[in-house]
């Protein structure tokens, strides 16, 4: 089934207590495309100004990432990202930020891309993701993410975003803020009511949590990484294996969805392996389906 | 098989963002007790006060808990502890602290005592943990609790403690204190060596982990509750319905381990439902054999 993804690319400067990695390739269409185009063929909607250096050729060379959406615009600058992670991987500070273009109007769906079926509206202002869909005719499941300064500054938007769609995948803290709710799963709850009959909680290192509207809940950890390099795109890339999965799948009912956790979860232990994408590039199905196996091990009892 | 306990007593005061609970009962020991009482009968080890105005006898009424070892000191006062949560009940400051009796002598393991073959060293001084072992003649399966402040001012003590006992259960923070390590499974790996086989990592509403020294891994999360009055006492309820199914079963072995784990976790997510230990003394092994089976379904994929 067709899976699109609309969202940011960016020229990322991160910084860990491994290395420092300089202007490479981020974004979340980026890492989501690549953690997607295991399971599913990809149509990536985004765009970049002139100064890019990346040549998504290469970047995706040998995947099904479809790159007729990805606008090149010449008097434009690319999105520009510079953030620092704590000694315990997880806290980050943002050192430097230039939205560029993604201050501009949002990149247009291409007409070979109306038919997708299964849709990720990555982060950005609620009234942009819904301006996207929008051009989408007539799609079986669209998810968005969302985070902080939309909830605080633009809530009417996001809830008319989330009145439409079917499913949040939302961090942790950001799912509190929303439901204005201390207790994760009363907050899971909540966000439910607003409208979309899934809701996945991501928590980092502790794993995963969904919630639907009939009442059924899946909770997963993390898979126990012990190399963690760069957890940039961790969240997208988790979101590009769940949404891969379904679209490779056709289905999102709750038994898919919970197999397509574990694969989010899986993927996005490769990609804070190593600086950037290179967590991904470097990957393949076989890894993949092999540490699902160890997942799956690691946690019946 | 029989389980024997040594651990503090205590008179609590406890403020949560849901009220107030004053001198109540609490104490290691005793949530350990109570919790471990579903599944096998339980030794207690332990020194009061005459001031503790606790009757035991109503505490553990219809539980096959021994309070042989119960030490009532007519010239000692009970060990007091006060402390506040802060709105995310995970946080917590201690508001007052009197060691008391805790700061005495370690009470005596009574002959009828000596035969125990699975043992928790709920958390105290390293040294009073090696000296209480010393009196059990031939366990099987012992198991210790520790805290920041051995790791930190009683290495010497730990290292020796960690050289005799199968199992460490410790906090996530105090693992990785332990190890000198900011990655969670490192931790656990560079503990293994310092001599148990088994350890076991608590992390509160993120779940639990156990490592073997086999390279045996199992994760699984907490259970998602949504009643959280009082989180005090959950870490040894946690060992104690873990401790309590090893004893059970007579084993020690890595499934029977993982089922440990499981029912662990559910017992302590009854724990911190209400103050004290009143979200286990009103609980039946139904109620854990039924959210076992739950906690079991919310985890599988």
């Amino acid at each position: 089934m067709p899976l699109l993804v609309t969202g940011s690319i960016a020229i990322d400067t991160v910084r860990t207590p491994h290395g420092v990695s300089e202007n490479c390739i981020g974004g979340a269409a980026v890492y989501f495309s690549l953690a997607a185009s295991f399971f599913s063929p990809v149509r990536l909607v985004g765009a970049i100004g002139s100064d890019c250096p990346f040549h998504f050729d290469k970047v995706f060379a040998g995947r099904n990432v479809d790159l007729t959406g990805l606008e090149i615009r010449e008097n434009s600058k690319t999105f520009r990202w510079a953030g620092t992670y704590a000694d315990n991987m997880d806290d980050r500070k943002t050192d430097h930020m230039e939205l560029n273009v993604l201050a501009e109007d949002p990149p247009k769906v291409p007409g070979s891309f109306k038919d997708s079926r299964y849709v990720f509206l990555a982060n950005t202002a609620p009234n942009l993701q819904l301006e996207l869909i929008e051009q989408v005719g007539s799609p079986v499941f669209v998810a968005a993410d969302t985070m902080n300064c939309w909830i605080t500054d633009h809530i009417k938007d996001l809830k008319r975003l989330l009145s439409i769609i079917d499913c949040l995948i939302i961090n942790a803290d950001e799912a509190k803020m929303l439901a204005g709710e201390l207790n994760l799963i009363s907050a899971t709850e909540k966000i439910l009511q607003m409208g979309p009959r899934i809701v996945i909680v991501k928590k980092g290192e502790s794993g995963a949590i969904m919630c639907d509207a009939d009442g059924g809940r899946f909770i997963l950890p993390a898979y126990p990484a012990t190399e963690v390099k760069d957890p940039t795109g961790a969240g997208d890339s988790f979101a590009g294996g769940l949404m891969g999965y379904l679209a490779q799948s056709g289905n999102a009912d709750f038994a898919t969805l919970k197999t397509a956790i574990a694969y989010g979860t899986v993927v996005a232990s490769f990609a804070i392996a190593d600086f950037s994408v290179n967590g991904l590039t470097c990957l393949s199905r076989t890894d993949i389906d092999s540490r699902f196996k160890t997942l799956r091990s690691l946690t019946s009892f």
